[in-house]
């Protein structure tokens, strides 16, 4: 006889293997990426997981607790794919372009991090910036401003990014077709009086929003490189 | 006899004198000034300014109408505050300060800008900075990267403390104690395995967020005066 729920409904199997915290944070990640952070219920999590509440308080604490592990666990992978021993102006480059990258795919990171940009993951995230910077020769004070700004820049443009991105889906905006709007009002502003956003509205218009980050981030190292 | 509301409580006596649309976007700065966006209802409105829903509506479509109003006033504003024609390099940086004070004093203007960046008022924004990096021989597609990143980084930065102020404000957290309480754990880390981190930790303390926004600013007009 198929066991049922309260309601009625027939009810899957509970899982007999073992359930691990990876597994539930693997799953939490699933379902923050496909539906944001309000997808993320101790509900759906037991219907993903074939298990029971108990079997996942058991490993986890609450909501809050799931999405902070959850975003160190997706930090930890940025930093895992940067190579350090690279020249250190490129390794600075491909940690800034990580972070940016991870927040794409995943923009409920993002929005954790700017939530609480001290937790412990973004320590490992900091000291491997600072190393850089040490490597870089710049000094003391210059060094903490520094790291502080290239984080806040990564974090302020790709935050902003991940939340232009989800805006778009939410009202089904195609970013090619507002940009071309945009752009074409700034192409008609008379030249004498705006030249450059007249001139600026080709670029606008076929601009790509990473190579954008990449090209501010660039000129921040060119920027770090005068400290020294 | 004092005219009663149909909940029976005395009604302010109706304004005589003529309403404007300033009148009406200031009040509504000043609403969403000491109340965010929620604040902002046309009611709210009808009381502060002594006056009727169809009144408001001869002068403002919608709240979105309003809200775009109050901020494009905000940020005109801040131009006007500027002085173009001192050195470009110290223009640039008043017009970047001058809009993070702009956000930090109104959190919703920051909010505002990043839903629709491209908004009118925000072209004089970003022809004054791209008159400036002409004065700074800054070439062709560099000046429209150069742009981008610096308004990017204004406006990512200054959401990011005007969204973390707010926060604080609702939790009642004080920033200097969350501040204590970071650098206390950042002290205690092993100098040997987090030098940076370790060492980051009384600047951490100490730091002044606007100060380190304006590092972070210098940091990028130096590398902007590479691109010439």
């Amino acid at each position: 006889m198929v066991k049922r729920t309260a309601k009625g409904s027939p009810q899957a199997p509970r899982r007999t293997d073992g359930l691990s915290r990876e597994l539930i944070i693997q799953a939490a990640t699933d379902l923050l990426d496909s539906g944001g952070e309000s997808a993320l219920t101790l509900r759906a999590l037991t219907l993903r997981l074939h298990t029971g509440y108990g079997a996942i308080y058991h490993h986890v604490a609450d909501k809050s607790d799931l999405l902070a592990a959850a975003t160190d666990d997706a930090i930890t992978r940025v930093l895992a794919g940067v190579v350090i021993d690279a020249d250190p102006r490129e390794a600075l480059r491909s940690v800034a372009v990580g972070l940016f990258d991870a927040i794409d795919a995943h923009p409920w990171v993002g929005a954790e991090l700017s939530r609480e940009p001290w937790r412990t993951a973004m320590l490992e995230f900091y000291e491997s910036i600072g190393r850089l910077l040490y490597a870089l020769a710049v000094p003391g004070r210059a060094r903490f401003d520094a790291a502080g700004a290239l984080v806040n820049y990564v974090l302020g443009v790709a935050g902003q990014n991940a939340a232009n991105a989800r805006r778009r889906a939410a009202s089904d905006t195609d970013r090619a077709a507002l940009l071309d709007t945009v752009a074409a009002q700034w192409a008609q502003l008379n030249p004498s009086q705006y030249p450059f956003v007249h001139e600026a509205a080709t670029q606008l218009r076929d601009h790509d929003d990473r190579d954008q980050f990449l090209a501010g981030v660039d000129i921040f190292l060119a920027g770090i490189a005068t400290l020294r």
